[in-house]
């Protein structure tokens, strides 16, 4: 699937099966920069949060970083000083085989939360990570990262900044417990650029703002979310800021491919197989909009209804009515694309049989004005369905 | 089931089918005092609320009321002008036939947001359901009320208020779009006590807040939400208030009414088969308390693990932490009934099969210590099977 895609200039990654998981499956990754990158950091905003987003956090502050280096079948969250401690660990062993200060390692887990890692098979996975990191091994490396995902999510842009080709590579996983301010999302982005490392943090931040953080499939946020961004200068562009000419070029580069990996996130929700668009407009605000578009992307009638093809605009109604944000139900109007079921606050008199024209689709959206003002969201979800519950039992 | 049940003395109450439903459901139900009755009434707090709830509103004004007239199947919400004047012609039809004032009838539906009623079924049922009215026929009128419900909901208590014997009978039902906030949940209450009506406006508020306040099956709140109290002084006591004697006696009858009927609805939950108490103590404040136990409660991941007889407490610690509420996770203690699976925001130690053993139950109790202050909250829920899914399609 990804196997013809090579990463940006001056990475290599790698992804095996180091034992956490059984059977075999590929659990450990590693992505590595031959020189020190510039990087950035998003997290989890949960007040419980996991022993490597800690260090993490502590390690962005070095600015410079060469590598990542994760774990998939265990989360290494609710683990007190001994998941601290492994947390470290991880980062040191790294920090040794390459001969670089322990702060220069990022280290992330994804998986269950409770069980302490089993720090033997992780330092022996470390050591296989770096004697098959190679600039080819994408897929094995999307793979690692993977839980209930389905399937690797990878995104690639290639730009031009000086007439030098630069590259953008980015992976994620998702895909339960995911309505991320900055959840187990996990998701780090690659590149040649050379970008100032202030201006980096800004751009990713701004980002992930309107991608991973415009979506949710289950409601509930993870104690894992990380993303984060390297930029390794090997590209040898002049460094970017904020200031440069060419800033736009690389900014809209980095959205696109946090928006691509945030939309594989949601198209692989856990037991989903809709699509679903919330759109909200004329709220009274920005914010009233963002409260009524997650309420009914998060209600559970609207998403089981999705996944009956049912198109019950009145549980949207109901939705929109008990989020926190300003409502007036005279003035509500619902489309399901460009099919208007609701004019009003009352039904429109459209044809039911073309509402579910619209449900039966694997990609739609449900479009509300509240007509109360000129704030606007959008949040991305899925439907849920009976494979959900089977996956979570 | 409820078939030996009388209602208080000077009650009637009818349950039939009028032909809004399919295939002769029992479908409409009337509640009737023979003299005006004190009255008190709590409702959806969601801003779009049916018709019928603004009926009900507005005829609370009045302070006395004759009779209570639903429908099931219809929730006549999101219905507009037409609506209004439907839920209007219903208290007005009804008045008519026992030629008292329209503010002295509340009228309530449940079912489908979206349609109009079909209002000359509903003209006839009125007739037929006063024809057909007596104080045994609790049984039909309980039934009448279900949607997804599968089975009728009543509870009684019996007192005694200066040696005279005093009777409150409560209906309710459920089972879905359950966030009561004051949802679709209705509940009636009727006794023979003579209650002053201010008195019994503020006894049922504090009821309700301790009862249907405190249960979430699915974390939608309603539209149609309603609980109505009727006291028709038919025992003939003194009229009690805040301030007689037994007014203890009386309010705490009918906070037991109240809160039977609650947990009915959470033991009737769409596709549940496990009841979950989920409390919360040691917060830094009640408010942070109520708001860790609802996101514990209305997780998905946490409903589904139920479900699966799974005691994921990660899953816990991880809602507990994204909530509103303050959390140091190094603090946090949460028990499985008695059984400790979390100390100081880490594992226990205990054996995950005594885990399982609680969670195995049918009814069982979450328990969690934030250990910061002296906060506590309690809600009652329900787990989230594959049958919910079925269900909401």
């Amino acid at each position: 699937m990804y196997s013809e895609i090579h990463l940006p200039k001056g990475f290599k990654c790698a992804g095996i099966a180091a034992g956490i998981k059984p059977a075999s499956v590929k659990d450990m990754a590693l992505i590595l920069s031959e020189r020190p990158a510039a990087s950035a950091g998003v997290f989890t905003t949960n007040q419980v949060c996991a022993a490597p987003v800690k260090v993490c956090r502590a390690h962005l502050a070095h600015g410079v970083a060469r590598a990542i280096v994760m774990n998939s079948g265990i989360a290494n969250a609710c683990t007190g000083s001994e998941g601290m401690v492994a947390a470290k660990d991880m980062a040191a062993e790294a920090a040794k085989v390459i001969s670089c200060e322990p702060q220069e390692i990022f280290v992330c887990s994804t998986g269950k939360i409770g069980p302490q890692l089993p720090l033997d098979k992780i330092i022996q996975g470390i050591g296989t990570l770096f004697e098959s990191a190679s600039i080819g091994n994408v897929q094995n490396t999307a793979e690692a990262m993977m839980t209930t995902d389905t399937r690797p999510k990878v995104s690639v842009a290639e730009i031009v900044i000086e007439d030098k080709p630069v590259k953008i590579v980015g992976f994620a996983k998702g895909a339960g417990m995911i309505e991320p301010n900055m959840a187990t999302m996990l998701s780090y982005i690659t590149t040649d650029a050379a970008v100032e490392q202030h201006a980096l943090q800004a751009a990713l931040k701004k980002s992930v703002d309107g991608s991973f953080n415009r979506i949710s499939i289950d409601g509930d946020q993870s104690t894992n979310d990380t993303v984060l961004a390297l930029a390794n200068g090997a590209a040898e562009n002049r460094l970017l800021d904020e200031n440069s000419p060419e800033w736009n070029v690389f900014f809209q580069a980095l959205e696109k491919v946090c928006f691509e990996l945030a939309m594989m996130i949601v198209h692989d929700g856990e037991g989903a197989d809709k699509f679903v668009t919330v759109k909200v407009t004329g709220a009274a605000s920005n914010d009233d909009a963002e409260l009524a578009a997650r309420a009914v992307a998060n209600s559970m009638l609207n998403k089981t209804a999705w996944a009956g093809t049912y198109p019950d605009w009145g549980r949207i109604m109901d939705s929109v009515g008990y989020s926190k944000a300003q409502v007036v139900e005279e003035r509500v109007d619902i489309f399901y694309d460009d099919t208007q079921a609701v004019a009003g606050g009352c039904q429109s008199g459209v044809a039911q049989e073309d509402l579910i024209k619209v449900v039966s689709q694997s990609d739609f959206a449900i479009n509300i004005d509240l007509h109360l003002g000129g704030g606007e969201a959008v949040v991305y979800t899925c439907n849920c369905t009976e494979e959900y519950v089977r996956i979570n039992y």
